[in-house]
């Protein structure tokens, strides 16, 4: 049997989640996010973050909340810098571009922003001739699993402060980031530190669903008729209401994220008792291992997971991901294999 | 207590849907479309539509499914033409036009599109000063409840295919349309005359979810980087599948869409019983009759339903929807009223 | 010898223009329109509309200065009203839709719009599914030869600033308006009343070239930036202030409109001597006579002119069009054809 | 006084255009490039790249001629590769993301590029999550002042053919490429090694314009809607007609280029007499010396140019540009000043 560490989204949601969804299900709820789970959920996200001015919108997926988060802040003529690595300047197919935006991409040896690069993107835009920054794009865990301190955060919130450009913090896997050992930030202090940031779902143990806090009030107008445009309305919008509503109305949210830490935890564990040195420095739930182009090609026999890149012509760079799902069991055998191949 | 007639998408999933996706839960599916429950659900509806070429594609929502349906057909300065009450000119934010299109509108007495209706925009549309028409808009049922007979859409189809016009059907009432007594259209009816058209779920039962099928080959090109652009590719895409596996693999999706006609049906007869007359021959499953205001207003202390029109100063136009979910109770109680109000 | 009264930028540009791009020609000049001759030319427009802090571009041709003025504007959900027979509605080739934005179209009688007709789309733009109308597009003159009132554009100019829409006065043909013995407009009224305008050349005498006047402050910002991004910053822009500078620096502006508009009166009276009805009221340099079918044939063979419509089966609408360069023989020729024809 | 090379649009055009404007002036021309001037100028321009089958279209600038060139050919998802120097990736304001595509950048030590390079673009661009590159676009000369020899463009032009790219050419400084002793490419070649490409007029010696020319058969279909749709279709089209009836009716296009290149040979003899190195080999009308910091202040005093960039602390790389109007006297200057200063 092929055990996958591919991604985090592999099954589906938490049992109390389905559940949950299943005892509302014969309710005659309103329409497109209007209803009482999406309202109390809402509560709960500001409640966490200590922000009651701040606006919450539940959108079905993570591409979609990025371009509206984009799009719905930028003029025309306004750009967006993210590094090299970053999941809207390289796997959603132009989706940022498509609502008429270009991307800054900047490269950095670990996926993290700093200052310093985005000087150098400031300094090269200065006329009309070329695009206006205006807006910094960063995720947390980024795509190659590293994470921000709360002093790299604060650092670049006070740049992009001084030089009024807008700090938004994709999170598609701000549960691993946060639950992770090295982490010192609190949604709070995310919250303080950026201007728009969302709080992903998908990726920790919903069905589906991001939730998007927009914290700058010049980014909240008119919101909705942008989500509608995009189609990122749901007609049953409870739907991602009462997800959220499970996901902090306890400590779930941070719950399946330590689970998922964990299981990473035993996974590089495994691979350190090898020798096998990892690509990137990556606490979360993500893990690149660089391993002999065989020892790749075994496991793969077992166990599914992706090629990142290849370092050299006889190793190869491969992402293990776990998730609020991930079976000790799976874990287990992928470190029996290792004992066995390396 | 409040019943709601405001739409057919004010409860959560038929319970064989929502059980299929509990046993599912825990499988480790691959993501973005790819399992085994999506190419099932495609190959039940290629079976269905007698069409095994047909591409199938499994989308979110509506909105999401129009815009898909018309940017990934027409080249930057062509055009879709539709009725001046089709969704997608009046409902959805400018969402076509977001992606660069006008919207041709027609008027119509009935939602209903015709040959002659087409000729007239065709005829204004002479040179390159103009934008192109190049696909037609229609809904079945339309957004004012009446449906395409067989012999209509026959001759819809032929003056498309004549002037080179993609015809594009939108379904998300298709079911209730097929399931109305006055139809004579089969699902094979519609894949062999329009180019595309998509199956609606989310009115029709599912929590979510539309079927875009793609029939004509030049529309079939690469159309999972559109879908992944417009962000509309589920990370876990089984959930769609799983939900049209259930709708198609026994007669749930016309089971449903009986019941809502039925319940239609019980409201038709206890508006005819008070002789109140409708706005609209709509054999499906919405209803606009036209009450007195004071009627209107006292049904909705008790009933949830939009407004649809003022059509003079003393009346109101409503709109009174049904659905999988529609309670006989309800419908007797919004009877009850009636008679004791109208 | 065929004669043109097609439209009104048939010829080149009045020779004092031509002049004054000659004596100019090997001036070494900055580029984008940051030369000396810009300046002036826009100093002369501030002047003349009496409003210090305006913003003036100048932009090579009216479809770009139209999608120009609309997209920059309007955030992604907001849409442009217009009369039906507004440019921007129909000889654009879907211009603003492929700047993302949907125009919203009123049936007029004259292309004039009321404060009457907008009320009604603001009516049925209620909430965030649908979208939101934000900006006024009104030309004068009109596409069909008709002009603004002072007193008509008063009131729209109150109805738009009550309701927090932008209002936009296409000036293709602002020349001809102004210089009708109907108008009661001044340059500085349209300043006073309006958010921008355009002050059109290419219409009245210029090689090409409109005037982009911003004045509501929060339409500035950024301006230039746009202007490339949509290809409309000429490198050689001095080419543009030349014109203008000519066109504002003495009177030709209104010299050359002026003669259009007598040219154009002798055509109206030539008509009127034969009892030829026109379609509509259009006091400045367009005139729509309905003429018998065979007398639009017959003309065809001598003039040029466009086809407007077809009000019935014996009928034709043409349109004839003067300009600064018509002549008097030219006029002089129609009317005689006219007097042995009709 | 101090004479500019900043770059080779600072004066007007060739005094025998502006003649045959002069001519034409009073002529009755139908509009939008339906003229006989542009039906000559185009027949000319196919003679000469001797393809009688390739659509000619002018365009006023280079901006707009690339935005229409990429998104005329390129569906939603697709994107153009192109040097990280290239004019789309960093000089237009993102007006080719506007139109809705990414634009993927490669570094390159000297803007050209090859097909190692696209290469690597092409093995990172593998599924549906990313763009799909489908157009190559590269300068003749390049923004660094490079040429394409035969054997690059050949090897380019088969790499592309190989993997479905079309290939796109921006002859902003096509003349002064051609002209150039280095190079061995000619009209017919490049007509044939490539799906499209322009001619810039602006850069030499018109007022403005650009010759559009469209050789693979997918592209030319509708392109005239494209063009009105962007605002690039002239009124007065007859303007660019004459002036490319000018240049390429005798050998104007190239005498002129040639008198670019010798001015800037006396420029690169005078550089090299001082031992001054140059940042890149570039054998055309841009040439980029590298100067001690406090030479490159003191020439500014007299003569302007742009700064390219800081190689180091103590030294600036500036940028001259040539013409077919620099004058003998201004490079005899700007020695003169370099045997003083360096």
């Amino acid at each position: 049997m092929i055990y996958s560490f591919n991604n985090d989204y592999s099954e589906g949601a938490h049992p109390r989640i389905l559940q949950a969804m299943m005892e509302a299900n014969l309710e005659q709820n309103p329409g497109y996010g209007t209803d009482s789970h999406s309202a109390h959920a809402r509560e709960l996200i500001r409640r966490e973050i200590r922000r009651e001015d701040a606006d919450v919108h539940f959108i079905p997926g993570g591409t979609q909340t990025n371009l509206l988060a984009v799009s719905g802040a930028l003029r025309p003529h306004q750009a967006v810098i993210c590094a090299e690595t970053g999941h809207i300047n390289v796997h959603e197919t132009g989706a940022i571009e498509a609502t008429g935006h270009k991307v800054l991409s900047c490269p950095t040896p670990d996926g993290i922003l700093t200052p310093e690069q985005l000087q150098r993107v400031l300094a090269h835009h200065t006329d009309e001739h070329m695009v206006q920054p205006k807006m910094v794009y960063i995720s947390d865990a980024t795509e190659v699993g590293t994470i921000y301190t709360k002093a790299a955060l604060e650092e670049l919130s006070r740049f992009c402060r001084l030089h009024g450009l807008y700090l938004f913090l994709d999170g598609a896997r701000l549960g691993s980031a946060l639950a992770s050992r090295a982490n010192d930030l609190t949604l709070a202090d995310i919250a303080e530190l950026t201007d728009l940031f969302y709080i992903g779902g998908t990726k920790n143990g919903a069905l589906f669903g991001e939730a998007l806090v927009l914290l700058h009030p010049d980014l909240k107008q008119d919101f909705r008729f942008l989500i509608k445009q995009r189609g990122a309305m749901m007609a049953k919008g409870w739907l991602t209401g009462i997800q959220f509503e499970e996901l902090f109305q306890n400590s779930l949210f941070l719950d399946m994220a330590s689970h998922a830490n964990e299981m990473a935890d035993l996974l590089r564990r495994a691979l350190s008792d090898r020798g096998i040195p990892l690509r990137w420095e990556s606490p979360a739930n993500q893990i690149f291992p660089v391993l002999p182009d065989e020892t790749a090609a075994a496991l793969a026999e077992d166990f599914l997971f992706s090629v990142q890149e290849k370092p050299d012509q006889s190793h190869t760079c491969i992402r293990l991901v776990t998730s609020w799902a991930t079976k000790p069991e799976g874990v287990e055998a992928f470190a029996a294999a290792l004992r066995r191949l390396a």
